[in-house]
């Protein structure tokens, strides 16, 4: 789990790669040895001394990572090798009350849990940024207008602010869902060899609440071993927020193309260059932010399928999640580092988008014309009139206007002021500008939902 | 999407299949339609005869589904010839106020709103009662002792209940978190061509909080046409799900077992029947569980990987959504149908659990001995003592009683009634009644949220 | 499995899904006995009137599927109540003699094999239609010359018929291994209940290879009831496939967009039309080929993880693949046939292509020039000469034309004719003809194989 | 990407890894450089002794891959900090020389073919010789016969060369395959910005073919930067691999069960060792392949879901390819290696395999009576006999010998002789013998090819 590596710059993005790479791993469980010490010294169940005496010793630059890592084939895990390191670092009487109560799995468990919780601070703060930029892009552009596009093709008029709302609003719920199922489920786990906390003689239950405590995570009812509800929660929502990045990211390449070139990366000097073509500046953020969107979703099926687990512990599927989860965290932290950078630095060109909707031609209002004529024709008589109108244009190599200027409905019925109005997009925006205020009021609502927490 | 079909008792159990087929998605366009002529009427734009007129024509039976969909692929979407077919069943005046202010994709998105409420009602029922099946199991069992196992090897003893305690809050998790999910994010999608409501003038927000109210699914502070945070959740709640009750149904394919026999299925009879082995009963409704569990996670993904779409309405991400999203219903939705049949008739068998822990060996008490030990030894030198003891014992061929009797250690600190003590599972099982009945707390409250919604 | 159905037009589309439907996998699975009963009577087990008797009666339209589906969750799969309603049609001495020595997983393994050799039909015909279709394209446009883009950026030119080349590359590759894995891998199950042919007595061996004769499928060394690479192959096949074809759509869609507009679907009229924006002719054909292509990788991870069975037959993961492989072959097909209706019409500009790669500017000849002036001045400083033009013309919004000019060394070392010839796109295209021409080549040669077949 | 790292002997266990480290892929873009710049010599375009000072200083130790990595962020992949970094070790004369004619896309794709061809050396070795033990335990037992078992019930006896000779056909098939894809698959890639070679005047092709000798990969038709078929067809191959071991790790897991106890894994002491219950001996290799196998099919749909890139480089789904494809080589490499440890070492108990068959009561035998009975009695009326006897014994607590010899018929058509003949599991094993003989010489075949080779 490289924190860094050949292709850090790109997948190891932000400050999330930091804490899932292995000395994050390896500290979240020597944290978890620590605090179970601790624990079990508060339940009367190891010498206060010499639960300090182990506290003091779980600090990862003690190990050595690589080594503990070749061990690890021995047992299956690290943890035994760990263990074992961990006790030739103390006294014999402190040594002898390592570990107590609990099994390799419980370690993992647990520091699976930390080091998610800990990688998440980096990745929400980043995908907070992206947001707040988005807000910002929002706020700044309610009246710079644009052609929609569905299928890939120009559709009606919409305002850059109202598709800048769409982006905040996918990542603001993604966000708020993915700290509501952090909240639920990152969780201590304790149970021992088979999750009665048999070692534990009859304090299992308050050691295993002292160690949350002590971890600052939640004490779940039940010890959750073979119950992977929690990882797949995680994971779940994780693939959720790639999406809705990777939604706005992929957007950002489609208007950045030369022949839209609606939007572009700004950003430092230097980024985007080519190895071949000097006049190229690619947005290189937001195809680095599709990049890793792109993997989320087959990670994340793999931790689904390991949810159907053997008994008491799973006999490969329990393992399969280690490293899943790690890739999981770092990309989706990395992806939401490149979508920050992105959008704070997205240059945004309203007159390129208002050329372009003038290039469409004025079929795309079309629907805003047949509407305007529905009041005195009917709406079937109107739709049928300009549907007739469009098919014209469309074949003659014409205008809609032209054709319509010829149409004795047209003179009658809207005069040539009415189909400047209809023609005019400014006219046929509906209900932009409200849904525009509605996704800032939500957006405000997330930032105190946070600041509450 | 068959309800019905050459696999359909095994994939379509249950009653969400029929939620979730051809029909179910007609009816859902339909009642779309229905709600949005209404809608449309108390917002001022629609007379209110022609929106009952319309919504009396809105019943799937006055259509041919198998000619919509050949028709599909015309446009791309079944709406298109439905609302030709719609039209053609109405008189003109009416016809002109069908599908008003609204595009394929507001439909489409709105059905599968609905299809996903319907289908999540039989599905939720059957979690529920395969939860409280569970909750009966526990209830049942809390003295039948069994070997728990890790990496499918025999380990501590834990009790039944403690095991089916697992299978419980695994389950009702799930479902609540399903729930959930299920009341946050299914909601009406209404937006127009490209989510501005341009078509319905002023009255567009209007029309859509009617819509909502009409259809009783949520009014959403945007439409959400491209951003798909709505589906990819319920998608990733479904997954966690399925995987749930395939974790459960893991473990009986085990505990069933001819050399296990800790558990089977009852059920009516002729279930399980082999075509060529007239002495086999196979544990059918287990292995059909586990069958939907795996077809799941890459049909999830496929949803996590839709969420890439592109500007106002995507090319194919959005289209690949349609079928997919029911079958995943439809799979978790017969899962939790197996799982209910599966969970209700269990036969467990505490005898042979017992007798399977005894075969075992008291080697898995090891552990138990070196705890008692410790009082007076000291862990460290306990442990070393039983670990020298087991390794002895497995070497020799003899039991860890029998190799402990002739240590003067065992004679001194346990004496013959210590030992027995020390040896006997019962007196090793932790906090496994507590743990039971909190799982089984956890359970009623559960009930208790469902009785309040 | 629907051959129709809602969304038929799109997910059905072509002759592929009535291959792998409800009745298409009924009559394969009747083909198996009536097979069997034959081969049964060449090695002397069955009388050949019983044998003629029993296949005679295998036909699909006897058999009420419907029935047969609700029933297979009995035994958990469908093959119990066929057998049921098979011998019920027959008199009792021939009933006898059905299914003689198989077990229910080969009547459904070996049905799938004839599915998957009847369903690669139509979908190989189409992806050879569509690769066909693509060498006109390539053969049509060899003087076309648009810009290539890397990262949806505008980079260097080439011609539309290397593009084309590419697809038809990709289309024909895949393909081929497609029929080459399809040669290897369809082969029939017969092995009886854990694969020892136990229940033919000594014929086994024999009864298996005429059962493979009669059936024109391979005869395999081994059963291979739990060994699955043979459907895993395929799958991985049909999933290249899908993701050439993909690539070709996901281009036509980029190369639709209004702001594009170089091809565009041509085909039957109606095609493509909106519900609410009549002047919008959609890329139908593309967008739901990418929807397609899109849906493939899930289900082919589902059939990958299936492949980890227990024993002599999985508990889940063998049942978890027949519906999902006649998905696999519904969509692939369905793609297929998109395809070959997108590229059969296809509408190219080139006059389009000329002018967006005009309007583009002449930055993206930079390294034409360059080149053309590292015969005087040595790569490098050619190199950063032009680098420097390219960032001032960049900066002061002046062609590279304009800047070169004022150069000395262009007048030195290229002077205006040069200047001119390194500027011009035609002169610019490396190899495209000769690449053009061994795309061409290959093609052929697969379409001799395919006689050759 | 980790050789090494936590858990590197679980999932980079073997000689795999190290050829997709970060180093291992710094060399390979070297080497495509060094190689690049002797084609280039060889076609008349760089100087021979240019070419030579480009290929010294094409070694990794030379260059800082984090800081390569960090930087690979600036233009979103690691060539550009690469080239930078390489022309600064050369005297400006050769530095010019460097990259001539080639993008990014060139060295990382023609890196990717050289990683893998060098993974796959190691991979296929692992598996080769997991085959081969596979081929050993074959041979060791052909008398041992144990319960076969289908949905985890036991079923019919079989061998236990035959259940091995099942392993050993998958994993064989699989390597089969993969050597065949390799073959097929790996080449160069070179064609320039958009694959016209344009910047190598008239010797592109030239340069490519004397590319591809000089590397020793294939020379492909045409450049196939945006056509992914090549390394979709080795992720799927891999796939298939992944699965046959997994398969037979599996049934590994299922064998070492402590109540099945038919096979266990033996292996270097200290293996398998529990952090808290030192009587437990776990399946260590068998649970990693697992795990490993577990893992594959969510980054081979990622993969394949990648296939649909854009234009002539796509923006994000080629770069999702990178580490992906590391991430399979390293897992199925460490899952080879897991198994063949696994196999090479396992011990295998035969007595156990027939105490359990006796143990599972002769109602296994039924079938086998019934095809005795036949004879005499014809089918229906034998298997209607037997079916009745084996519903009694089932329900009485008989054995079905008890029963059978109560029964008139036995005694006329078998007679006690008869009788205890059909009971005899080694008289109902079909073709097994000539099945593991079969499974030995296609083995023995697979060996002859790769001398081939």
């Amino acid at each position: 789990m490289p924190p860094e590596g050949l292709f850090a710059g790109v997948f190891a993005r932000g400050r999330t790669a930091a804490e899932v790479d292995d000395r994050a791993w390896l500290q979240a469980m020597l944290d978890f040895e620590a605090a179970l010490a601790r624990a079990g010294a508060r339940a009367g169940l190891v010498p206060d001394e010499k639960a300090e005496t182990i506290a003091a010793a779980c600090r990862a630059e003690l190990f050595d990572v690589l080594e503990l890592g070749r061990e690890a084939g021995g047992a299956g895990n690290p943890v035994v090798p760990l263990l074992r390191a961990l006790r030739a670092q103390l006294p014999d009487d402190a040594a002898a009350h390592v570990h107590r109560g609990a099994t390799s799995q419980d370690v993992l468990d647990t520091a699976l849990m930390l080091v998610a919780r800990r990688a998440l601070e980096p990745l929400l703060d980043d995908a907070e940024a992206a947001a707040a930029a988005s807000a910002r892009l929002v706020d700044a552009h309610r009246d710079s207008i644009l052609a929609g596009r569905t299928l890939l093709q120009q559709a009606l008029p919409l305002t850059f602010a109202l598709k800048a709302s769409q982006w905040l609003v996918g990542i603001d719920e993604a966000r708020e869902q993915l700290t509501a199922v952090a909240n639920s489920v990152l969780a201590v786990q304790l149970g021992g060899a088979v999750g009665t906390l048999a070692a534990l003689e009859d304090r299992g239950l308050d050691v295993a609440a002292e160690l949350a405590r002590e971890l600052e995570l939640g004490a779940p009812p039940l010890p959750w071993h073979a119950v992977r509800v929690r990882p797949a929660m995680l994971a779940g929502a994780l693939a959720v927020l790639a999406g809705a990045l990777g939604k706005v990211a992929r957007d950002v390449t489609l208007l950045a193309q030369g022949e839209v070139g609606e939007a572009s990366e700004g950003g430092n000097a230097g980024r985007g260059g080519s190895s071949t073509m000097p006049h190229k500046r690619n947005p290189v953020a937001a195809v680095s932010a599709v990049a890793c969107a792109q993997r989320v979703p087959g990670l994340v099926a793999t931790i689904h399928s390991a949810m159907v687990q053997e008994h008491e512990r799973a006999a490969g599927a329990w393992q399969a999640e280690w490293e899943t989860f790690s890739e999981l965290l770092r990309l989706v932290g990395a992806e939401a580092a490149w979508a920050r950078e992105m959008l704070e630095a997205l240059e945004v060109d309203p007159e390129r988008m208002r050329s372009n909707l003038e290039a469409a031609g004025d079929l795309v209002m079309a629907e805003a014309v047949a509407t305007a004529l529905a009041a005195q024709l009917g709406r079937g008589p109107a739709h049928e009139l300009v549907e007739g109108a469009a098919r014209r244009a469309g074949g003659e190599g014409k205008s809609l206007r032209e054709v319509l200027e010829e149409l004795p409905e047209t003179a009658e019925h809207l005069g040539a002021d009415g189909l400047d109005a209809a023609l005019a997009p400014e006219a046929y925006l509906g209900a932009a500008s409200e849904l525009v205020e509605r996704a800032l009021a939500a957006h405000r609502k997330t930032l105190d939902h946070q600041e509450k927490r």
